[in-house]
C-alpha cells in the first residue's frame, strides 16, 4: 500500500459546500504517479505506456474544505497479462474513509495503438503493492 | 433519451494529446442538468436534493480535440425508492461511441442529511427517459 | 465581435456558492476557439501556432449557477507583428457584464521554439474582430 | 515570502504537451491558503471574508510534467484599506521562474455584500510577507 497526502483546494469544492465528485478522481490520479513511475521511470509523455479504460468511484462521505488535507492510499488490486487495476481510498485525518474507487488501465503501445504484455521486471515491482487489505475492487470492466 | 452537445475545450486535453479521462465526466455532469431540473426546477443550491454516491465510466476510444463537439446522450437507467441511476454515452459526429458510464444518486435531504423517497410527480417525469436502448448499466453500487 | 454561449457547470462553482474565479477563464478559452481557427483551421495540435504569454481578468460581479448560460463576447484588442491580444467579456441574460479580461498570445513556431510574424492572410481575417466597443484592453505584458 | 510545493498533475497538462495556462492559477490558489488562514483561521466557508476581483499572470516558460514538482512563492504585494494584492511566482527545481502573477482581493462582508476595512490585527500578520524581493506587482485593477 502506498500513502500520499494531497491538499484540498477551493477549486475542488462546489456550490453545495463540499468537494465536487471529480475532486477525488483528481487526487487519485496524483496518487497514481507512484504506479506510473514503475511503468515509466522518466514519466515522459513520449514513453507513456498506460491507457485508462475504466473508472469507478464510491462516494462514502461528504468532504469539507476545512479538512484541508486528505490521505490517499493506493493499491494494485489486479494484475492481468496486459491490464492492471489500481485501487485508491481517501481518508480524513480521523481515519474515516470518504471515497474509494479504482481504475483499470492497459499497458499500451501508443505508437502502434495496441495493448502489450506487462514485462516481468515491471510485474515484480507492482506485486508488493497488492495487499489483502485493499478496500476496493472494480466491479465492472475488463 | 436526452441528447446534449458539448464543445471540447483545450482544457479537456492532456499531454498524451487526447482528452483527459475526467473530461467525459465533466460533460456527463453538464448533460445531467436535464435530470437535475426535473428534481429541482429552479436549480438553486438551497433546494438541491440529489447526492452523487457512485460514478462509473468505460473509455471506449480516444477523443481528439479536433472532433470539436461531442454528443452526450442521457438515460434514466434505474429508479429505486430513493435512488436513481443516470447513464450517459459520448458520441463522435460519425456515430462512434467513445465513452459510456453512469452515476448513482440519492434523493437527499441536505438539511437533515438523510435520503428521502422520490416523490411520485418526479418519478412520472423520469420514466419517459428510461429507454430499452440505454447502452450502459451500473455494475456496482447500491 | 464574436458571441458564444456557454453552459455553466456545477464543476464551475465553489463552496462560496458562486462560480470559481477560474470558470470565466475556461469559458474564455472556449470562446477563443473562433480565433484559434483563424490561425489553425484544422485545429490540430501538430499545427498549433499560438502560445499564451499573459492572462488578465477583472471580476465585476458574482456569477450564480442559476444563470445557467453565459454569453462570452470576444474581440481582437491588439495586433502586433507577432503578438495578438484577445479580449473577452461575460454577460448574463439581462446584459450585465460579470467578468472581462484578455490574453496576450504570440504566433509561435513550436518546433523551433520561437516567435514568428503573423502572416498577412491571417491578419486580414483578424482585423474585422477589432471593434471600438471592446470593453477591455490588457494593462500589462508585452 | 511564503514557499509551498505542489505536485504537477497529468490533469494540469494539455495537448500541446506542457501545462495548461490555468494550472499555475490553480497552484497559486493552493499557495494562497497561507494568506486565507490569516484572514480566516478556521478556513470555514461561513466565515469566508475575501473576494477575488482581479487576476493577472505572466507565462515566462513552458512547464513540463516531467518537472513533477513546482515551488510556489507567495508575497503580499500591496495592502490597501480594504484590499490586498497577493503575488505568486512558480519556480522549477533549478531555480528558473516559469510563471508569475497575482490577484487583487477585497476584504468582504458576504452577508451584506460590501467591502470592509481590513482589521489591524490581520494587517500585522500580513506585513511580514511584504518583501522587497517580490517579483510581480499587479499592473491593473483597483
Amino acid at each position: 500500500m502506498l500513502s500520499h497526502m494531497v491538499n484540498i483546494r477551493i477549486f475542488d469544492t462546489d456550490m453545495l459546500g463540499h468537494c465536487h465528485h471529480l475532486a477525488p478522481a483528481m487526487w487519485f490520479e496524483e496518487a497514481r504517479d507512484a504506479i506510473f513511475e514503475i511503468f515509466n521511470p522518466e514519466m515522459s509523455k513520449e514513453k507513456w505506456n498506460l491507457i485508462l479504460v475504466r473508472l469507478e468511484m464510491d462516494y462514502v462521505g461528504q468532504i469539507q474544505f476545512t479538512e484541508r488535507k486528505i490521505e490517499i492510499r493506493t493499491w494494485v488490486s489486479k494484475l492481468g497479462k496486459s491490464s492492471i487495476h489500481v485501487s485508491h481510498a481517501a481518508y480524513l485525518a480521523d481515519g474515516t474513509c470518504v471515497a474509494r474507487g479504482g481504475v483499470a488501465m492497459v499497458y499500451f503501445d501508443f505508437k502502434n495503438q495496441r495493448p502489450q504484455p506487462i514485462p516481468e521486471e515491471i510485474r515484480e515491482k507492482l506485486i508488493p503493492h497488492m495487499d489483502a487489505d485493499c478496500p476496493y475492487h472494480l466491479s465492472g470492466g475488463k
